[in-house]
């Protein structure tokens, strides 16, 4: 007998077909003999139908109230999905996340996890039910109910999956799992077998939306192996993320991400002294201003530049804030471009292998696409070019390091 | 400084336009200084669409699942209300039927609240908060979701002001009030100015649907009195349910209830010994057949008739059940009829006054409709007639208790 959690997103259970579907993959797992948790998203478009309910009676919905509002979408499911398995005969009850147990700190819309009281869960696991939790919500201290964001419910399922110690946590969506790189943009790409934790953290943050990043956080800190994989295809494998790489895995490129639209504002001539990083970063954090990649180049007779991305839709509230401390800054001035993308080659140990870089650069010049800024880490490395070459670069760098080979 | 409790119904808060407009009545009434509670029920038909979304699944729900899908309705509207009275620039919370503390048995879909818990309620209200609380919902000593049933806000309202020892409860309606009768049958009925409890549970259960029974029963035992207005007219001076009725409205019609469609089953040559109604009523009971008006008439030979009226919808199983017993009860035959409605005249003090029994029976003689069995408690007279003469008998018994004079 094997305890696992599975999730299913939103377009896993658009319509009440797709939600008896759902019910009889869990019919068979439990006919395995397997405990089985379910971790639901809300019905296909029913988060943006209750957002735009909201929209309609303010433009600035007070935090909390957007939460249970909001947390109410997974509630529906959970019911409906309880219903269907009671319907094929099986025993299952639904959760609230706060029937669930999960404690949350008191931040609206963005809450993180304090922890898991699984009393509930396990009394209803030994007696042979199945447990379906609203996913992407939780409960403060004070019994208010919390969020956790665009993405939470899988966030739901790898801690249920840590608290409650399960064997597998499975994570079924609308695509065949984590993709060499996006197939929309290139058609080369295919369906990874397996992939580190800090792999697919790189791949989620710089474009690759099949997993929310926070969940692969709390699946490497609990050592929670995560199948990502199809609900529409029982045969495909599906990805595993996990953190027991075979040796042929590492020092290897995995996948190609990229961001279609990214804007640049650079920092022109700034006295190099401390503090600068701060004095700059800090008004944008206040402004709620989210900075990507940062670049600061070199000074060249103590004046540099500092250069960074934002998206698009930031960029005006960004230029307000940098040019309000710009005189502070002792700034000669500052330039914008708002028509950029990234691409980026994530691998773990390129650090150590030069040649990745290297190979990453001609590919690119090869197909005469301009990078316009470059940054790394341990296993990524980014560079910023026109947002219109971005299919171009992604196919190009798919093709030069084979990655449409099997693993 | 008053403390008053509002309950707005569906069609209250039917769009975001209609919750815009109960925040500025919210709004107005917390301008006078008073601490104001709301408790709200579903937008519209959205209870509606969450049952028909459940039938997709299933014709039989698990009560405890339909439970929760259906509290997410009042949660909605809870939620937006607040919102549109911080948008106003006033503070607000909405509470869940669990956060305000509402206490039920776990009797799914019709629970009864044991005791509600104001700690929570107080706190926002001392803190100047206008509370919002999701109507129709409580939750068991598990911790489970439950709800009480259609009409059930209209209870959460009486409860709450019960429990927090309001000044004042509202139940905001799209009609003006409680009418002397059913105005799309009887166009001189009018809102009355005031009306008893056990005349209003008369008025309700007999047809006019104005209010739940069960917060009138609360408003009796706590000695609540309630005020049903029109939302839409601010100037209508609704109806007040009380106990203090002043001398003259006693010894008085004060409405005519009615019920378009009942069944009749009569059993036939009952032999008259001890035990033969609980023979009777207890199979139905079983097979949840709710009974309405009961008559047995007097034997003749040992031999008696025992008459019941049932919804038509109930007719066929109640049928099945009877025959089954028939043997069992001796009786001679088993005869029904599916066309026939229901008229009432209700009023205190009517048992001590025989004139009010013999000008109803009169008035329907006069328009030559026939009676087809009798019904009377101490403050109601309710004769079976044909359906398709109900809207008649309506009409030229709100006439001849001249109910279209002022109060």
């Amino acid at each position: 007998m094997a305890r696992v959690v599975h999730k299913y997103g939103g377009t896993s259970v658009a319509t009440a077909d797709h939600i008896k579907r759902v019910a009889r993959r869990l019919e068979a797992c439990h006919a395995n003999g397997d405990q089985v948790v379910a971790v639901v998203s809300a019905m296909g478009k029913r988060t943006d139908e209750l957002y735009a309910l909201a929209s309609e009676i303010t433009h600035h919905p007070e935090p909390r109230e957007m939460d249970v509002l909001l947390s109410t979408g997974e509630m529906v499911t959970s019911t409906l999905l309880s219903m269907a398995l009671h319907e094929l005969g099986l025993d299952a009850v639904s959760l609230t996340g706060a029937q669930a147990g999960i404690r949350t700190t008191a931040v609206y819309g963005r809450a993180r996890i304090s922890g898991i009281q699984t009393e509930r869960m396990e009394r209803e696991l030994e007696a042979g039910r199945v447990v379906i939790v609203a996913g992407f919500q939780g409960v403060s201290e004070d019994f208010d109910v919390t969020t956790f964001g665009r993405g939470g419910s899988d966030t739901t399922a790898v801690a249920l999956a840590a608290a409650l110690e399960a064997d597998r946590c499975e994570i079924f969506t609308d695509v065949a799992g984590v993709y060499t790189a996006d197939p929309r943009v290139c058609s080369a790409a295919r369906p990874l077998r397996e992939i580190g934790y800090e792999e697919m953290l790189e791949l989620a943050t710089t474009g690759a939306r099949v997993m929310h990043a926070r969940a692969v956080e709390i699946g490497e800190l609990y050592d929670v192996a995560i199948r990502v994989a199809s609900s529409f295809d029982d045969d495909a494998p599906g990805t595993l993320i996990h953190g027991e790489m075979t040796m042929e895995q590492g020092n290897k490129v995995r996948g190609i991400a990229h961001q279609d639209h990214v804007a640049k504002i650079t920092v022109r001539g700034v006295p190099d002294r401390p503090g600068i990083a701060a004095h700059l970063f800090e008004p944008l954090a206040d402004a709620e201003v989210s900075v990507d990649t940062i670049v600061q180049n070199a000074s060249v007779e103590k004046l540099t530049d500092m250069t960074f991305t934002v998206a698009p839709t930031d960029l005006d509230d960004a230029l307000r804030v940098v040019e309000a401390v710009k005189t502070e800054l002792g700034a000669a001035e500052v330039v914008s471009e708002p028509d950029l993308g990234t691409v980026s080659i994530v691998g773990t140990g390129m650090a150590s292998a030069p040649g990745f870089a290297a190979r990453m650069f001609r590919t690119l010049y090869d197909q005469n696409i301009n990078v316009d800024m470059i940054s790394t880490s341990d296993i990524r490395i980014t560079c910023v070019i026109s947002s219109e070459r971005v299919g171009d670069a992604v196919r190009s760098l798919h093709d030069a390091f084979e990655l449409d080979r099997e693993d």
